[in-house]
């Protein structure tokens, strides 16, 4: 065994300890004195370096010590062996430890206990494991049955450790066919047999037998006897905490994360302090604020007299906390005290664990409280209010994509209330994860899964729900629960996700092997509809229309009166918008074709359009006849008479357009989808066409047979449609620029026409249908007796533009990124195509993310970069957008950040997001300059 | 007017007169002196500067005077106006010529009469304007009369020159609807009243008639009276020359062979001498050798009283040319010195014009003579014997392409012509194929399979050609398609099978179903024959015979005895080859998927192969069925057991390679189409394979509906398939193993596998394909008891894949370009589909050539360049090929060739070609370092 020793180790020890010498891998804590500090996460974990925290600030921790990330790395790459030195420096800490608490491993009068903890850098709750209760056995157990003068107690914490030990350990897992582990199975035996429900409901002798027939199970499955050395004991569940960084879930999770594989967990052995020794102990989770909400009040629940997992595992429904202030005065108040102490320390929401044994509070953990869109929101803009945090702070504890909750739509107040009256509100359970969602049910996450693939909203109903249906939830529309509480793991999970989720539902009877559930007297199947309302925790029979949230109700609501104040969600959207605007240097588009989107955008923020695509137009019921008559027509003459028809109308468009702008710049480009998508292709659409046209059926047939395409995607589309049919190209900029010229006349204020030319792939095709435009444009001009202002420019969408970006900028003005295209094409993947096997190249890391969601910085953005080097080079002014999908997705804003694009363009519900996440980098590109 | 002055024209003048100053306009020549020089063909044009030479050579040449390139580029910038000097220029040059001939412009004595010629830098025969006889008035044709005693002689050259500067200067055409101009209406209505045959036939008073009718018909049509001034006459004649380098002809002409539209034609003004001036007169074209054969004999013919033009028409059949040596015996010895002057001066064949005025010789031109491909190796080879070039010079002599030629089956050229007399040419499509082919038409490829095996020669007739016909195609003598371009999918296929395509012939409209295709009013049914001239394109009713060329007759003509010698085009071609190889640095491979195409391309010189496609033998008849077993296998169990089948069948396709390659490089490429491409598309071929299969016709009909793709060429593809089903390339690993070992031990010699990976876009995907690969042949290695040195590499085939090339060559030992796709990719454009706008985009020069045919450099070659660099930079020793359809270009050779690729691959037959323009571009770039 050698001492670890990476690169990138060295280098974060060098961050963390200020110091070049290689870390050490062990740090203990104890009340008032800690080795590591809430810096060190990358080396501690986020658990670990959270408990240092808390000690240093003299907060009443159990004490412990942590293995760094670092040995888990070394564990990683070394077939699961420890470096060289870890033995020697758990073994003092440990010696430390025991003499802190004046217990001893083994020592039947006064046994050490701890747990053995996992943390990685970031929470990742529950995919990891845990084993608690550490250090019992035969003797230890008497022990502590002796200094807690309760037996039952004792054998009770025995039993829990035998089976995590067991479970977590050992391997023991539920056989083929079996649902439950053999320790549930011999635990249920047991109860049957006494004739009891619960596992409370044993006694101390009932326990002892049961840890006996436990340990037989060990035997039998691992053919080794259940280990009695505390000590051996501890180094079995290191290694297993460590090995559990690549277990299924934990891996599941990292993916859909982000989360790089090569972290490593960190392991915290934390003495054992017990919220179960009786009535005067208890345990509980609290955020400083309300996490659903982000309102201030401090929020969070407990059980008497058990232990955490029991509030996490929601079997029995908890208590919220202010009940606290009467079952046990005294912990509520160092609790009140210790809360207001930690949010103002970490400046931000807190989510905190503790327990309280025999009356006296333990902290077992602190960390930034995960929490909702809304919450986010909120409490960002709440911290700045209260002057702990800076407006640039706030902006930077957003998550962009949580803006999107505040802009989906909640169920409308009459449906809900003629649901009512319908008696369909089957049971209420927590509002665990506000929003509205409508769905069919399904009982298992696999289903979920399948079912959502075919397109069908799903609700994912469980008793409770477990790290393993991370998946189910992720593909489901909303989670409803049973069982679990405020903090349950269904509530956590869904929150982050963004997801709808009503939990604790106490009244539901679910079997999920039936796949079926009973609410009272109603019977629902897999399959049926229900709706979820995740800010009031209803759960309703069937369908319900939902409407705009709060803050799309402020932008576009009609009826709302003017003098109406908005709500707290809208004041603290808009607020940190403003900031968010004041901060950010790119500009901010939209992708829309309609008036009606243009006034969502613009409401959203949008500063302009960055992609108009005229093709949309051309599918509505009023133009598409008159397209097909020019795709029919024989000849450029015919052609020229069937585009006349499509000239006024077009130009409708663009009048609508330029004055739902404003003003501002509206990028427009050129046709082009190819042409046979405008044909239609069922036997009676044909003839209704052939009628409609006075032409043959055979004749409409032989055209799309003659447009049909192998590979629509790189057949006769965009510029190339140009380039051979110049005329389609003309009346599409005439209609712009005739529009364009009297908007100005009757508005008075000049519209911002940007033409762009698509598909490009030679500066000579840019050359020709530049003239084109350009000679259009003039002729109109004249006619109008008026000139507008505009700019003529190009996607960038393949390949071959990006690679000769240089010459193509001698024609173009501007360059817009078509990402969506320039992915396609760079990797060779057909965007409708992929879905055979985008989804397994993300699971087996072929892909990092869906390059169609997040830029490919490697290849797509390699090609960006060499375009707007060599762009710039040619046309040092040269505008430089992007109007891809990409333009609303946070991690590739940050790249055009890096790029130093002008702006970025996205649909309209993505602005907002857009702004914020622009900003985010802005600030990012400012500290990095 | 100012001079022109541009940077190309200055750089030009710097290396033609080797100094910085502007180069003149005018360059006279006259015999024993000239301004110019046969070096100075960019400025002179090819004709100018080889008339110039003549005469510092001390040969008769008329006198005269060359007007620039630069003019003609001038003008046309200038909107056909000349630079200013000009004028002075000519007129200066113009004296100096009255002076050397003692004639002058409209001298009644002694009148000066020139023709006025067109001549570019490279020859464009018959594309651009010529005048003749300019000078000519009613007052000099009298001079003329007197001083040649001739009347008739004299009235003859006055009327033709009316008539022909009517048409070149006046542009005096054929009105609509009548089929010849008013000029040879007038003549022929004069021939009809005066009752002859031939314009020979009318004396000189019906010239002199027609000679005012003529007039007339200028006035009537023009407004103007026909010019009287021989000065007014030139400056019409030489503005109407250069203009004629714009027109239709030339343009077209141009464009087919690359030349640029800015190179622009010199005018060179050359005093007449007439061949037509009595019986001792005469003219005729000679080449120094045979042009079609090559053979060591001077050839040519010629025509006693005639002008130049009259050979040409073919009006009267001219005399071959060692008759001259009887009826003008001094001009034959003369003409002999020269000819052997010429060609020992220029050392290359010669293509000579001559006029003998009055026993007297004068020579009009002589340029480097056009040659078919048989005499291009012929000359080459033979001038290296005679010690007249280096073996270097002939390499550079033959273009690669001329080899075609040689391998391919000939028709015989009486027979082509006959037809061609006999209105048998059906219609023209791309030269796809190389060679002549004759047979029945068949419409379906079963059929063409099931009329073939009984020894019918067939031709298979496809709207366009998919990998289904493959068989079909190998059964046929030749492939036609009515759609498709020159690298469409039969057009790919038939060069690699060697066989004759005509490919995208728009003319025909087929009819599958009837077995039936019309062609304009010609209907042809199954059965039917005709001939395809896939070197002209030309499609033919009838048969035309054919036989094998010379080369493929001593390669692989089994009846020729060892010990009869071969034939000299074989013994100059073998030569030529042997060169090449000594010569070039790039190694040559072929593309070849079966054990005789790899023999035809070991005969033709490959010492390896570059692309071995599994997926071709997987359509054979006995292949097929385990084939669809596998797609139509649900999990990997069932597909494994398909695969098992397959295994067997496989190993012996790749034992049949290695033993074929006999220990030389085989390049095998896993799976790389689309499974649906596999899968039966019509109703009854589906029902037929539900019954093979024992499985339902729903099933296999949701199974191409599950696999059916809107972009196929992008989607679930190459390692794409590897990744999804890895037992798919763990089975074809294991063939390729098994059979490697399997040839070592029974041949004793030990074949060179590469295995390569398709359609890698990260560095991840070959890491995961590779890790099955290794590991399979490692378990093979063991099992056999041997190892097999082996490669493991990827196509470079992808934009993604070039832009992280530095990563991929981690774990790849070789690239082969697969510049197909990355041209596909680069571009945007399916080669499928492009047919609708490639042409028009060569057209409107948007591409300068087709970029499927020769890489484009600018895009997708960048993308190579990156590849190379950033591959190298990882492994320096890494093996660099291409086996793209671009291996076969010399072009595109060339390119590989500046990027420092160790091979090129290519279809069997181009292998000739790829060696020798390999050695042509080792060559230069020998030169350029």
């Amino acid at each position: 065994m050698t001492t670890p020793k990476t690169a990138r180790a060295t280098g974060r020890a060098g961050r963390a300890s200020g110091s070049k010498k290689q870390p050490p891998l062990v740090f203990s804590f104890a009340r008032g004195k800690a080795d590591g500090d809430r810096s060190m996460k990358d080396l501690l974990g986020g658990k670990g370096a959270n408990l240092a925290e808390m000690c240093n600030l003299g907060l009443p921790v159990p004490p412990g010590f942590t293995i760094s990330t670092e040995v888990c790395t070394w564990f990683d790459r070394h077939g699961g062996s420890f470096p060289r030195g870890l033995r020697k420096s758990v073994e003092d800490a440990l010696a430390k430890l025991e003499k802190e608490m004046d217990q001893r491993f083994g020592d039947p009068d006064a046994p050490l206990l701890v747990s053995v903890r996992s943390g990685a850098r970031v929470s990742m709750p529950g995919m990891m494991d845990t084993v608690l209760n550490l250090g019992l056995n035969e003797t230890t157990v008497e022990g502590l049955a002796r200094r807690s003068g309760n037996p039952r107690f004792a054998w009770d914490a025995y039993r829990r450790f035998v089976q995590m030990y067991g479970d977590v350990v050992l391997g023991i897992k539920a056989d083929d066919g079996e649902d439950f582990d053999p320790f549930h199975r011999a635990l249920s035996a047991l109860q049957k047999r006494r004739g009891v429900k619960r596992d409370t409901d044993l006694d101390a002798d009932d326990l002892r037998a049961l840890v006996a027939t436990y340990k037989k199970i060990v035997l039998d499955r691992t053919g080794k006897p259940f280990p009695e050395d505390p000590k051996e004991q501890l180094w079995g569940a290191i290694a297993a905490v460590f090995a559990s960084w690549n277990n299924e879930r934990a891996i599941a999770y990292r993916h859909m994360n982000h989360i790089p594989g090569d972290w490593g967990t960190a392991v915290s052995v934390v003495a054992m302090v017990f919220g179960n020794m009786g009535p005067t102990s208890g345990t509980g989770v609290a955020f400083t604020r309300d996490p659903a909400t982000g309102e201030k009040r401090f929020y969070g629940e407990y059980l008497m007299n058990a232990q955490g997992e029991d509030v996490v595992a929601g079997i029995r429904t908890p208590a919220p906390i202010e009940e606290l202030e009467e079952s046990s005065p005294a912990a509520w108040r160092e609790l009140q005290r210790i809360q207001k102490l930690l949010e103002r320390h970490y400046r931000d929401m807190q989510d905190l664990e503790f327990t309280i044994q025999d009356g006296k509070l333990y902290m077992l953990q602190c960390r930034v409280g995960k929490r909702t869109g809304f919450a986010a929101v909120r409490i960002a803009v709440d911290l700045v209010k209260e002057r702990r945090i800076t407006k640039r702070e706030a902006l930077e504890r957003v998550d962009p994509e949580a803006l999107n909750q505040l802009l989906q739509p909640v169920f409308d107040p009459a449906e809900k209330e003629r649901a009512s009256r319908e008696g369909r509100i089957l049971t209420r359970g927590l509002p665990a994860g506000p929003g509205a969602a409508t769905g069919r049910i399904v009982f298992r996450p696999e289903r979920a899964v399948e079912v959502a693939e075919r397109g069908v909203p799903v609700l994912l109903v469980r008793e409770e729900t477990s790290p393993e249906d991370i998946s189910g939830m992720q593909a489901s529309r909303g989670i409803l629960t049973a069982r679990g509480g405020m903090t349950s793991h269904a509530a956590l999970v869904a929150r982050q996700m963004g997801k709808v989720c009503v939990a604790g539902a106490g009244e539901l009877v679910i079997d999920t092997k039936k796949a079926r559930m009973r609410v009272g007297e109603h019977v629902l199947e897999e399959g049926d509809w229900i709706s979820l309302d995740g800010s009031t925790g209803e759960v309703i029979a069937g369908e319900v229309p939902t409407r705009p949230s709060e803050v799309i109700e402020v932008l576009f609501g009609k009826k709302r009166s003017k003098k109406q104040a908005p709500g707290p969600v809208y004041e603290a959207y808009s607020k940190l918008m403003k900031w968010a605007d004041e901060v950010r240097t790119m500009g901010v588009r939209t992708n829309a074709d309609q008036p009606d989107q243009c006034r969502v955008a613009v409401a959203f923020g949008a500063e302009g359009i960055g992609l108009c695509r005229t093709e949309h137009m051309f599918f509505e019921e009023s133009k598409i006849e008159a397209v097909r008559e020019m795709i029919l027509s024989d000849g450029p003459e015919e052609r020229r008479r069937a585009l006349k028809k499509l000239l006024p109308l077009q130009r409708r468009d663009f009048e609508g357009i330029f004055k739902a702008m404003d003003g501002r710049p509206v990028t427009v480009r050129t046709l082009d989808p190819p042409l046979h998508e405008f044909l239609p292709h069922e036997e009676r659409e044909i003839k209704k066409l052939a009628q409609e046209m006075g032409v043959s059926r055979r004749h409409i047939e032989s055209k799309i047979a003659q447009l049909a395409e192998s590979n629509p995607m790189l057949g006769h589309r965009g510029c190339r449609l140009g380039i051979s049919y110049p005329e389609i190209t003309r009346m599409q900029t005439r209609a712009l620029f005739e529009a364009a010229c009297n908007v100005a006349k009757r508005t008075g204020k000049t519209p911002h026409p940007e033409l762009m030319i698509p598909l490009v792939g030679t500066a000579r095709e840019l050359e020709l249908q530049a003239a084109d435009v350009r000679e259009v444009a003039e002729n109109v001009f004249e006619k109008k007796g008026i000139r507008i202002p505009y700019l003529l420019g190009t996607m960038i969408e393949l390949p071959r533009a990006a690679l000769t970006a240089g010459e193509i900028a001698e024609h173009a003005e501007f360059f817009s990124f078509g990402t969506n295209d320039l992915t396609q094409t760079t990797f060779g993947i057909s965007r409708d195509d992929a879905g055979t096997f985008i989804p397994a190249y993300i699971q087996q890391e072929i892909f990092p993310a869906d390059p169609f969601a997040k830029l490919d910085r490697a290849g797509t953005g390699r090609l960006m970069r060499i375009a707007c080097d060599e762009g710039r080079a040619t046309r040092p002014k040269i505008k430089l957008g992007i109007c891809g999908e990409h333009g609303g997705d946070p991690s590739s804003i940050e790249f055009c950040q890096e790029l130093g694009l002008d702006y970025v363009s996205c649909s309209p519900y993505r602005v907002p997001i857009a702004r914020l996440a622009a900003a985010q980098a802005a600030l990012r590109s400012e500290r990095s300059d």
